[in-house]
Formats: C-alpha cells, structure tokens, sequence
C-alpha cells in the first residue's frame, strides 16, 4: 500500500494527481500538500473515506517544509513515504523583453530552491518507504536543445528556473541512484490550467493521467531522465507540441 | 578600435582577461570592473597608458549595474561597447551532501540574476557597439549531459547556478540574434584561480588566453552556443577534462 505527498494540490495538475492517486486500490494515503486549503481539496477529502490528508506547505520556506514532514511523519506512524511529486510552481510572463524581467530570483525560490526544500525535508520518509520515488514537474519549455522552438513563449524566468530544476533533479538523481531512489523530471504537456490558460492542448484530465502513467511507470533504472508525457493521437501533432513520452533532451 | 568590459575583475580569469585585451592595439579601452580595485586592477591601470579604466560594480546589485553603465557611457562619450564579459561568479562547496546545501538562492543570485542585472544595463551601450559581443564564463560542470562525469565534485548550487546562466545566454542569444549580438557560454577550463585551487589543470595565463580566443573568434553565427576552450596538448587529456574547443552539450 503505497503513500504519495503531491505539492501544489490546490488547483490544477496537483489537485488533479492527489485525485487520481486516491483512487487506486493499492494507495493508501494521499497527502495534499497546498499554502492552504481550497474547496478543491475540501472536496477532495471529503469523498475519500479519509485516504486523503491536508498538509500546509508553502513551498518557498524551509521551516514550513520541516514542519509539514513533521506531521506526515506523524501521521504514517512508523511507515515511510513512497512518492513525492514536486508540482508547486508558478509561470510569470515578460511581455516586453528580457532585459525587462524583473521576477528571475523569486521564480527560481518558486520553482527551484522549493523542490530542495521539500524533498530534503521529506527525504528521511522517502528513505524508509518502499518507491523511493520523486517526480518534479518540469517542462520542454525548460529544454536548452529546444529553446528555438519555444521561443515565442515570453516567460524566460520560468524558463530559466525549470532548466536549473532539471539539473537539481540530475543531481539529486546521482546523490541516491545507489539507496535505490528514482528521481524524474517530467513535462505534463500543455495544460488547461490556471497556469496554462483556456487555449492549452489538453484538458486537465489528460494532463494529469499521463503524469500519473510516468510516475507509476519509471523505475530506478529511469533515475535522472527527463520524460514528456505519452498521449495517444498527439504523438506526432503538428505544431509546437508532440506528446510521445520521449525522453526529453537536456 | 574595440572596447571591452569584464566583470570579477579584481583577481583570477577576470584580471588576466582584462590584461590580455588591454595589451591589444586595436583595443582603445577595457572597462575592468569589480566591487573594489584590487592591487591586481591597480598595478594593471598604473601600466595600461589609459586603456585601463575602474568600474566599481557589484554585480548582485541592479543599481549598482545602472550606475557602472552610466559610468562607462560618460567614458565612451558617444561610442558603444563592444565585448561584455560576465565572468564575476562564485562556488561555494557542499560537503555533506546534497540535502544540506543551504546557499541555492545566494548563488543563483551572483552566477545568473547578477548576469542579467549587468547585461540588462549594458545593452543600450552594446547595441552602439560593432561587435555586439557577449560571453558568459559557464563551465562544464553546468552541462547536464555531463553531470556523471563530474559527480565527484560537491558543489551542486553552483552546477545548478551555471546550468541556469547556460539557458539565459541562450535565452538572450534568441531575443537579440536579429540585431546581430553574439551571446555565448563558454568554459574556461579548471584554473588554478582561488576559485580553481592550486591542483587545477591549467595556469591562470592558460586558461584566460583560452577564453580571449574564443571571444575574438566567434561571431553571430555562433550565438547561442557553449564552447569548451582549446588549449593545445589537451585535446584527449586523460581524467576528467579534455580542452578541445568543442561545443559543450547542453
Ligand atoms: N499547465 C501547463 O500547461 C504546464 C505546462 C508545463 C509545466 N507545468 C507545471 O505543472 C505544475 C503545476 O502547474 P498547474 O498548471 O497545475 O498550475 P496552477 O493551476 O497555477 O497551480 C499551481 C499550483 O502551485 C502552487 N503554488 C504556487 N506557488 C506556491 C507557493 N509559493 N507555495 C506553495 N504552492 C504554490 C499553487 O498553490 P496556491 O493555491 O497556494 O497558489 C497551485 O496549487 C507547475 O510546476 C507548472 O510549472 C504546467
Ligand atoms: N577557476 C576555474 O577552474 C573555473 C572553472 C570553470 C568556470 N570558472 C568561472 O570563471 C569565472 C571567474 O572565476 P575565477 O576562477 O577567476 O575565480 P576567482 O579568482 O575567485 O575570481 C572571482 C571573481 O568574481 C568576483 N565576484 C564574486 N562575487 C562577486 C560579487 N558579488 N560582485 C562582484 N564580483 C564578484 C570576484 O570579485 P571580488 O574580488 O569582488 O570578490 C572575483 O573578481 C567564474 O564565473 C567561475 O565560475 C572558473
């Protein structure tokens, strides 16, 4: 019986994979970790016969980080944490030019030092769990090899945050490959969110089903790579985005 | 007749950077700027005849790039700036282990806002330079396709920093490739700098002739690109570091 903790579940993605992730058979805690708690989650607990658990976590605070690995400590009793998905992120737009940007640094806390945090924080759980696994959502967005065609998208802090989140996650991936971790960064595609707007390839549903299909799916074997999700019909889309569950490159 | 600006200039790469432009004649000024003037950047005025000027700038402090800019603009009266070089940067270790590093956002801070900051303030002087050249001192250790090869080292902050710094030049490289600007990363090698240790591989003369002669080779063909520097007699070096000017992967 597996345990997850999901950052970001107030909306979005994040709440989307606590809801997935309570549905199966074989979990037996969700921990919907968000800076507070929305009706989303509020919904949320109350259908899952309690298998689901508020975590107040911001992200961006060691300390907050600490204390609410402190109470998912308590609350498993004994029991490690098998999967922690970093998903907490935020997407600030530069319209006029990056010499305009004026948001790098706290992007980077955001989207970056808050996945070091919170996986140091949860680190003595997911030792004593079974998975050993860590998902941070990334993007293609972050890809250097790709930047040429994403470079219509003016958002270069994000960028440039999920870029440096994905080596964090490379070096993260080389520390604990030998204690058995497996540490992804995946893309979850062009989402219907708040952060992807109204126009985004994919509803939340598909979004957030093939992340969950990643993180279910990798293995150790598969520690420090980068995946885009699989969605069938958009392996081969025309346009900026194809969704083959290629890894994708650096 | 070229005029440069270095960055960490005080000591290191950035001293003998600004001492090996200063000493071309078609040079006219090296604009050597650090948050104070080093015996080093003294004793280099004292013999440049002029060519050499002060900046006073620390490179974390948004203001304190404007004011420089200012500064150089009065100097230059009218004319542009050719070459920028972000080489200012530090790297703190993290013996204990990943999970302990506690100097993310600070180093962030000084290896990739602080570039920004500089070469934000920078570019209306550079857009009325001929050379529209950029390059940022990377280095290998940022390359996450090689982030096995260098696990040995303990300095995580600084791998994810100079990944980061790696997708800005890009990120600047593709909204300035129309003007003409050449924006690069390039590794200068390991120098036996205060920030290289005395076991490096290559003195500081080395190293800094290295990196000259990429920023005088590439042009905007290059932009965007990341470049190991050549230094004959280390193309196929055994251990952990060849010099073989190839293009560094991402
Ligand atoms: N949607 C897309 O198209 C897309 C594409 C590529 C990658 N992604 C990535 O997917 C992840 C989820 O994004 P989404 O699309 O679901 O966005 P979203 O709907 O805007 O949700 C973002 C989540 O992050 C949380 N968050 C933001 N700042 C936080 C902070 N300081 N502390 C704690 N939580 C914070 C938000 O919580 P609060 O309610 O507390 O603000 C919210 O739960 C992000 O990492 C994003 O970069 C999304
Ligand atoms: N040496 C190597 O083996 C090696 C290898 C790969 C890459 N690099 C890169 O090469 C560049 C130069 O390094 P180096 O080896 O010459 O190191 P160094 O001898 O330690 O010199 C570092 C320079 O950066 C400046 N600096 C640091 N923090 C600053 C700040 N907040 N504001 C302004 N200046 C600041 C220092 O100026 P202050 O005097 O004001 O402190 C100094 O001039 C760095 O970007 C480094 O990452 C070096």
């Amino acid at each position: 019986m597996a345990t997850y903790l999901i950052t970001g579940s107030s909306r979005g993605l994040g709440l989307a994979l606590a809801s997935i992730f309570a549905s199966k058979p074989d979990v037996s805690k969700v921990f919907a970790a968000a800076r507070s708690q929305s009706d989303g989650i509020k919904t949320l607990i109350a259908n899952s016969n309690g298998k689901v658990e508020f975590v107040q976590l911001d992200v961006t605070s060691q300390e907050s980080a600490k204390k609410a690995a402190a109470q998912v400590e308590q609350s498993l009793a004994g029991k490690g944490l098998d999967v922690l998905i970093n998903n907490a992120g935020c997407m600030p737009y530069t319209p006029d030019g990056i010499e305009t940007m004026n948001d790098l640094d706290e992007t980077f806390k955001i989207n970056v030092t808050s996945v070091h945090y919170v996986t140091a924080a949860f680190l003595p759980l997911l030792k004593k769990g079974s998975l050993k696994k860590v998902a941070n959502i990334s993007t293609t967005l972050g890809s250097i090899s790709k930047a040429t065609t994403y470079s219509v998208f003016p958002v270069p802090a994000y960028k440039v945050s999920k870029t440096a989140l994905n080596m964090l996650t490379v070096q993260y991936s080389l520390s604990f490959a030998k204690e058995g971790f497996t540490f992804v960064a995946v893309s979850p595609g062009w989402v219907q969110t708040d952060l992807g707007g109204p126009s985004a390839d994919l509803t939340i549903e598909q979004g957030s089903n093939a992340v969950s299909d990643i993180v279910l799916r990798v293995t150790k074997e598969d520690t420090g790579k980068f995946f885009n999700i699989h969605v069938p019909g958009w392996e081969h889309a025309e346009g900026l985005n194809q969704y083959a569950g290629e890894n994708v490159p650096w």
